[in-house]
């Protein structure tokens, strides 16, 4: 038996609305009997369903944060949005961690403003899991920090190392920092303060990568600043968007590719399924306490129910203690 | 019939060694009987296919940049080597553009301190053409400059956009700058500056792009720094390469599968072409005096030849022209 959780879930996120979210909660409610869920959202929305599923607690909120509003504003002023009250729940300790498939920007600030970061922690980081077809690794950070200093890097790593290990079970995962170059001398000014730190501090960290090495199963855990992660996962996502597409397209072009089409239609779903982000339920925000996870605006039903299932996990392997550990240890000046 | 134009060509570049520079040439100088080549190598090497070709001019260099050397160390101290030598040639005007296959970085460092930058330019950049499935865009900078002001970024739009409407003929090509977000406000300190001054100085500007929009199609020009260029260019490589690999392994993977590839086979091949950075021969530095293009290191005959080809054409163009009257109208402070 688990161990038993309370996560906070975001009624309001995804671009499919609150329907497919209360399918994904049902589907993790009904997969993990020792995980408890209090749903924040509009009263006509989590009422009925808390009413109609044990373990569910309706907490009721009368302000939503859009994805396209400004996530510091949005989160100073709506204070009783489903994303500040999730975050809420966790700082009060009434639930261990949050989840929601809503504006980034705004969770990222909720859980860094409104449930707190971990003592030591300079800037929490978003994490993700690149689902390549060879082997998943991590990435850190895809977005939440623009601008970096070296000393962030470190962290990002030791960080993101611990969510590797625990929680994707990569034993003594490989650390590489993204760069544009394997040797230590190339970089720009951040990344070689960030290489020396990194070499300094982290004792699985094992050098430069490139951008051609995240599918390549190289590596288990790239650091990066969140301006070139960002950049680089979003066009990780549209390359491989665009080349199912044309090789979809390829099978539609004649009477004989749609044949061939039809016999390795099972396969390519297949793939589709590996590369898709689903899988991993969501982007952990590493650095805040509890546990907190960002799902993709466009999550199904099966995104968001690993999406809860992973904060749970990750509360039970209490990630955030780890990382408290962590960089308790390795205290570097700015 | 076209402008005569000579181009030094480094006989040593390329991962597969001279035998494939040399074909390349020789189908360059086939293909086009307006262009003379200077061929920039050892004695052995250039002499005797100068003897047997029209049009080249053998110029024997004594040393060689291997592809691993530090370029600034290796520039400074192998002044007879094919690469210095090449774009000594053009500096002396002797040859008014230089191809090579060779170290990227060592090219760079040649063509800016021996054959010098175009007056105004602050830092020259390396492009490349994106090659989507969709439509080809234009990417600067990809690795010359690792740190950048926003004044830079200006200036590589600029040429950028120069080198998309003449030598890919893309009329009024739309600039985007690449971000992590569509709206004005999000970046780091760098993007948001830049955006500004982007937006205020270049009236083809349309706005920020994201790493989805790379293949999509949806700009021509994609501005970014020198570090998130060249990170996201080798994404883009790695995760085709990767993606085609599965889908070949797929199809490997039993007999129906087997047929069904055999099916789809010559489609798979037009698609891997398509894709292939081989078609447009190589990157352009862009900002230097001439014309000098760098080709992939792994560039077989075709690249070659279309590397010697592309660079007469930008030469043809007046690229650094037009660059040069381009940036003389904006003058940004750094």
């Amino acid at each position: 038996m688990a161990d038993k959780v309370t996560i906070a879930v975001d009624a309001l996120g995804g671009d499919a609305g609150a329907p497919v979210v209360l399918a994904g909660v049902a589907s993790a409610l009904k997969a993990d009997s020792d995980i408890e869920v209090i749903l924040c959202g509009p009263e006509d929305v989590v009422v009925p369903f808390a009413e109609n599923h044990e373990r569910c607690i309706a907490q009721v909120t009368t302000e939503e944060i859009a994805m396209d509003e400004h996530p510091a504003q949005a989160v100073r002023k709506k204070k009783d949005s489903s994303i500040v009250v999730g975050c809420r729940l966790v700082k009060e300790e009434k639930a261990q961690g949050f989840f929601s498939a809503g504006s980034t920007g705004a969770c990222l600030t909720a859980a860094t403003l409104v449930t707190g970061r971990i003592k030591g922690v300079a800037r929490p980081a978003l994490a993700t899991v690149i689902p390549s077809p060879i082997k998943p690794a991590v990435m850190c950070d895809v977005g939440a920090n623009a601008d970096c200093k070296p000393s962030y890097l470190l962290q990002f790593g030791q960080m993101a190392s611990i969510y590797a290990e625990e929680v994707l079970n990569i034993k003594n995962p490989r650390v590489a920092l993204l760069n544009i170059g394997e040797e230590e001398t190339k970089g720009s000014q951040l990344a070689l303060e960030a290489h020396a730190l990194l070499k300094e501090n982290l004792p699985n960290f094992v050098g430069n990568a490139e951008g051609r090495d995240l599918l390549a199963g190289t590596f288990d855990v790239f650091v990066t600043d969140g301006f070139t992660g960002n950049v680089c996962l979003k066009t990780l996502e549209g390359s491989m968007k665009v080349l199912l597409g044309t090789v979809k397209d390829l099978f539609m072009s004649s009477f004989k590719t749609k044949l061939a089409g039809l016999a390795v239609k099972n396969n390519i779903s297949e793939l589709k399924n590996t590369i898709s982000a689903d899988t991993y339920g969501g982007a952990p925000l590493l650095g805040v306490k509890g546990a907190c996870l960002v799902g993709h605006g466009s999550s199904n039903e099966e995104a968001i129910k690993n999406g809860v299932l992973m904060t749970a996990k990750t509360v039970r392997l209490d990630v955030s203690g780890k990382i408290e550990q962590a960089v308790s240890k390795t205290q570097v000046s700015e």
